[in-house]
């Protein structure tokens, strides 16, 4: 089996919102009039980004639901996607795994695969998502403002749980470690959130790399500063029968969370709650924004600082 | 250096025509009103799509061209890209060379980078290129008719001889091999032709697995056979003195030559020309569209049967 195979046997399906899909030198799109495209490319290697232990279907939902993640962040509705692909050889139980997971995300989101590339190599996922919003209204790092409440969806730091029990760092009961490790896996991106939350929320990312590394690229891009309530920080049962130094690294610094962080002024509280709830995803507030001279600061519940050091995740260091 | 360091020395410019550039989760993009999105994929192994003897400027060049390339195989204008990048480790001469050549070919294209992603890895280079045109006039695999004649650009077969002197198979002196590895590395694509083409051509893709192959994707599309003229396939000087077998396999199956062919009704011969001295490059006419039940029947210029067997080059075989 060669390339053009590979492609018409797992990758090809007929084209829907695409004018042109799989199969010629570039796919076409039509945007709605007046909308401006948003999109975003990620990048997956085993080992750093999954592990050879995933099951394929769960990669293949893992590699769009990263991008789809940064389409949510920019509150932008998902379109299409292109899927380049390294392979070490043609694995048939690996292919039909990775494109039912990939291939029922996109559908659940209306969001369709439109062209790509194959070939030999070690394993390497490349995908690139298009997505769409009405111009001036995407959600970005550089908004937040004094005085703005900080927000983030679903829990945090489960995936992270699950990681340090496969590096042997901890050891979880069947059912705790099965849960956490379906967040890592299996993450949801907060699409639906994302979209509701144009024209409320003053800036948004997703947090891939740990909420302090994340909320700091909106701190930095917004020229501000934060407090952040460490153990108001929502979490997981299973997380929260860990040791207390536990959960605020995973929850501060555990990455692969794929939850939105966002700010919004103190008088939007209303409408974010509403917008979650239409989401359907649960919203808790973390913080505040403060002025830049103030840093990024972590409290405890009385108001003490937190000590605890952190490192975000960072995909050349380890 | 970590990840964001990386991607602010080498990767960061201001934005110019995206609405926001690198460094946001997604970038956004205006289209003209009006325009169809062309978008196209491909990734780049070491080994299977560049030697590890290539200069970082010429790698550089190379995987944005193959990708701009896509695009004028569809007539489409280059607005955008993105890169992801795995590298085995932080190599600040690599991405120096690396990013001046990627950079200097996208200005000369005006196509601005505008996000993508990088990690550490076995080396990977994944681009997707944006580009734009009216809808309706893309330049399909799928158009061409019956009694079209057949025309390519450029020349053949130079990216395969020097693959072959790589290879140890054949030797060339200095300098005919510094012309033929520079045609492997420094590949033009033919933007400005297939713009031209628009309204001219009635099929084209882009020459990168070999003619024959790539030729033999319209036909299939086409549902079309074809008269190809062996021995009229442009070729180089360096080229024309090699073995005829060896020419004839470099030029119909040699692939990474990123030439456009294309088909038009002998009536538009005059308007190709024109098209084709608009954009500053050669076209030659190499055969002629037939009924698909001919199949594609390759003639020397006694108009006999070539009988020499050919293979295009696939990513899964080699």
């Amino acid at each position: 089996m060669g390339e053009f195979d590979l492609i018409a046997r797992w990758f090809t399906r007929p084209a829907r919102r695409a004018a042109l899909g799989v199969g010629d030198d570039c796919a076409l799109l039509n945007l709605t009039p007046g909308m401006q495209l948003a999109t975003s490319s990620d990048m997956l290697v085993e080992g750093r980004h999954f592990l050879s232990t995933v099951a394929p279907e769960r990669l293949g939902h893992k590699a769009l639901a990263v991008n789809l993640s940064d389409l949510a962040a920019c509150g932008a509705q998902p379109l299409a996607f292109t899927l380049a692909l390294a392979l070490p050889r043609i694995d048939e139980a690996f292919l039909d795994g990775f494109s039912r997971g990939l291939l029922a995300l996109a559908d659940a989101h209306g969001c369709e695969l439109v062209g790509g590339d194959t070939t030999q190599g070690p394993l390497n996922l490349c995908i690139t998502v298009f997505g769409e919003l009405p111009p001036g209204q995407a959600l970005l790092r550089s908004g937040a403002r004094d005085g703005d409440e900080i927000w983030v969806s679903g829990t945090l730091g489960d995936a992270r749980l699950a990681l340090e029990v496969f590096r042997g760092s901890i050891a979880l009961a069947g059912d705790g470690f099965e849960r956490v490790r379906a967040a890592m896996e299996l993450p949801t991106p907060r699409v639906a959130l994302g979209i509701a939350l144009r024209g409320i929320a003053t800036s948004a990312i997703d947090v891939s790399d740990g909420l302090l590394g994340d909320l700091g690229h909106i701190l930095k891009r917004s020229n501000a500063g934060a407090t952040l309530q460490a153990d108001a920080l929502p979490r997981s049962a299973v997380l929260a029968a860990q040791p207390l130094a536990l959960q605020r690294n995973c929850t501060l610094a555990g990455g692969d969370d794929y939850e939105l962080v966002f700010t919004a002024p103190p008088a939007q509280a209303a409408a974010v709650l509403a917008a979650a709830q239409a989401a359907g995803v649960a919203v808790t507030r973390i913080g505040r924004i403060e002025p830049a001279s103030h840093g990024l600061r972590l409290v405890d519940g009385d108001g003490a600082a937190v000590g605890q050091r952190f490192a975000a995740f960072d995909h050349f260091k380890s």
